[in-house]
């Protein structure tokens, strides 16, 4: 069965690989599967048709046959469930790689969004300079926490999981800040993800799109 | 095989229920497991015997045997997917259930911990009027859209599931700043969530705990 997703027509990063299609790429390389992609522009997203697939007109969705999904860390959840690959197979193992899922999405991402939302929507408040610091230090608490965890393993529990992908991908919006370098463990791990083919094929299939075209934010 | 989580010893919200086992209380309720609760100290928490079960050092954690299970999304997850009574048995109505539960924790949810914190830590900062507005709004942006797409019916997609129980716990904690009676579908949504008896149960027994101790926060 087809499977389609979506993505912007135009990456705010430019190519970067941070616009969230990228995660959902990542792991259907990963399992194998083909895919297509529809482009969508700003405008599109705030529209009907867009928003009966994702209530809050983001990207990227997911179709395959009659089943939509959007949030990507359930569209990596249903691949890695139907697929090979992204899951261990021991029951404990897998809960533990899901538990994984939820703390990039729960735990580690929300103060990253708010690091992007004060260096971009609020970088010209009169607040910026003062505030910044104290998020900043948000992101590195839990940043410092996960480090101590990883410790010097290769990834987070046992084998590369859908887990580490979440966590990677989350962690890769970091880097723009400077904070993902000022943890060897983090950005080293980060990097053993990018090295996967899977997430190169993912990166290039992105930057094949945006690479050409200016970032916009 | 006993279900042992962990709570605050004293929840800062002095019974609300708006401490993060509250989710997974009512989880067991609806699944109908009984289980065990450990309390542990603010102190407790940052100490390595918790921190080997939670990396965050928060709260809850979740232990059956020799699993051991942290974040919310990821243990209500596990009951659901282990017990009657969360998910549907349809498996593209399970996918969709799965989605809403990781649109709660990463989409709706992180404009509200950005609210929380402007309104808690960062109340006394010189920036704190003129900025609240602005965060307040990127909560009223979500719940709007979420309003939109629960429209008039019950839950967010057929019958109560993990989904409208993560949404509904997540929404609650949106409650002390009054923009959830903004969103009348979305109070009336809450309050059939805690109309449940599953969820009076988990409820009374966090307030027994909670509830004679005055908030720390």
């Amino acid at each position: 069965m087809t499977i389609t997703i979506t993505a912007f027509e135009r990456s705010p990063d430019g190519g970067k690989g941070l616009a969230r299609d990228t995660r959902v790429r990542w792991a259907l390389e990963e399992v194998g599967q083909p895919y297509e992609v529809r482009f969508v522009s700003f405008r599109a997203m705030k529209e009907p048709a867009h928003l009966a697939l994702h209530p809050f007109g983001q990207i990227p969705t997911y179709e395959e046959g009659d089943l939509a999904l959007f949030e990507t860390g359930s569209i990596v959840l249903h691949l890695a469930q139907r697929h090979a690959g992204l899951l261990p197979d021991d029951a404990r193992a897998r809960a533990r790689a899901i538990t994984w899922m939820f703390a990039a999405v729960n735990t580690i991402e929300p103060p990253i969004l708010e690091l992007v939302t004060a260096r971009i929507l609020e970088r010209d408040k009169p607040w910026s300079a003062e505030r910044l610091p104290l998020v900043e230090d948000r992101v590195r608490e839990r940043l410092g926490q996960l480090s101590v965890r990883l410790g010097d393993a290769d990834w987070l529990d046992g084998a590369f999981s859908a887990g580490d992908l979440m966590m990677a991908s989350v962690l890769l919006r970091t880097r723009p800040s400077g904070i993902l370098d000022e943890f060897p463990k983090l950005a080293a791990y980060v990097a053993r993800g990018e090295a996967r083919p899977a997430y190169e094929r993912a990166f290039a299939a992105q930057f094949a799109v945006n690479g050409s075209k200016p970032p916009t934010g």
